[in-house]
């Protein structure tokens, strides 16, 4: 078990845990880290990107849960060496978030830090939780997206190498609007974050199943974390209902599993950026 | 204006911001950082009194605001050196402060990093919220407790001097039950944490107000953050009843000031610890 598998065991054995947020009376309450020399080096993105960014990885978990981000509260560990215009820089990133998804930045902290150091708790609206531990035998397992270039731009910007603008390692591609309409054919969902493997062996142990592989998956595609896609399950039928959905959105499914009776474990190690 | 004031002001213009949580539809959200090297160095406490005070510094919050705790998310960069007992120690503190208080650590983040940083959030229940903005001319300004020794001691630990294990400084005392019981009565309330005088000029901007001091503040009294204390405003009638429950609950009340027209300005800085 690693390190932070085993804090919060010891910290919480709430039921609550174990989603991208927790679900507690028609609300979803998702808090996210993103830290530099952790998440990020600050000569890999602007301070507009950064903030931006750490605000999607939260979005990101709101919306696997089927909810509507609503409010966001932001603690942030600046740097005593920022002037205005960085601070302007990083609040831009913050309201370009909230701005496009519709919420509100209602309170939060602001300290000096020797590095910049972000944590935003998110606050979404839901009227139908989606959850990891709902996926039925037989259903198919799909996921959004192409999967695979966050891991290498990553290598490429820890080679001291440039990666383009439009790299999702940058800038998460979030598929709200696709996935607000498709999630009532949706029996579980969470984003993948950790890397497909790692997430599935998640979906695994919480819907307490197995998966049969339809497609390979190649390692390179597996272990690439930060991609915020979206991981599902669904039923045969329901499935071309949520093809129809994605292709109006021009959002890419991958089906390439089914569950099965038994349990998967991932033989990769979390692949996230560390120091 | 300082670069924290400037931030909030850029990153929100929110009507839930300027109280210690954001109250939204019956619930109070509330959220601190409690990081390393800024408001503590890890040889001044043990992680259980770290874990632990960074929750109480949280649910003060809650308390001033007249609010429960119910759920609470965690997220916390972890040193890579700390081994189980470590992480067995910091969990034990927040879970002395969940079970204290009644509630329930819901979710959150665990992450690497190179020093020991937790943010919090804690969402708080209340029928009856109490905010900054409504201390009426001729209210009386009160504050509970005794103010001053948190500095000192945060003086003797900058020092590489030993504090008293049952200083304030390491363990806040909260007056919760107190407050629960009288806020009822008082008219505006928050914490002190920036220190009373700091505090006292965000009272002053939120409810319009001046102060004609009935007692005389002095510097070492007022520049204490850090404290915790309730800063809080009520009528003359309902000055009595709020000093029968303080009775009650052994709790010292201060009545220092009165509300008249005007306006406050400290002109001392904030005194919370910097590297």
């Amino acid at each position: 078990m690693n390190k932070e598998d085993f804090f919060i065991k010891q910290i919480s054995n709430s039921k609550y845990n174990g989603d991208d947020g927790a679900f507690i009376d028609g609300y979803v309450y998702s808090m996210d880290a993103f830290f530099e020399n952790v998440h990020f080096k600050k000569d890999w993105m602007s301070l507009k990107q950064i903030a931006y960014k750490s605000m999607l990885v939260n979005i990101s978990d709101a919306i696997a849960m089927n909810a509507k981000p609503k409010y966001a509260l932001i603690s942030v560990a600046i740097p005593n060496s920022y002037n205005e215009n960085d601070l302007k820089a990083l609040s831009s990133g913050f309201k370009k978030a909230a701005k496009e998804f519709d919420f509100e930045i209602v309170g939060g902290d602001t300290i000096e830090n020797n590095k910049l150091d972000i944590s935003i708790t998110i606050i979404s609206k839901t009227k139908e939780p989606k959850f990891r531990n709902s996926a039925k035998i037989n259903d198919f397992i799909c996921y959004t997206g192409k999967l695979g270039s966050c891991k290498k731009d990553l290598e490429t910007l820890l080679n001291g190498k440039k990666i383009k603008k439009s790299s999702k390692f940058m800038t998460p591609v979030l598929k709200a609007d696709f996935f607000y309409e498709a999630a009532k054919y949706v029996n579980a969902s969470m984003d993948i974050s950790d890397g497909l493997f790692l997430d599935l062996e998640k979906l695994s142990k919480a819907s307490n199943i197995g998966f049969e592989f339809i497609k390979d998956i190649k390692e390179e595609v597996g272990i690439s974390g930060e991609e915020y896609e979206i991981l599902f399950s669904c039923s045969a039928k329901n499935l071309k209902k949520i093809e129809d959905i994605a292709k109006k959105h021009k959002v890419k499914i991958n089906i390439f599993a089914k569950a099965i009776k038994g349990s998967y474990k991932s033989s990769f190690e979390n692949h996230h950026f560390k120091n």
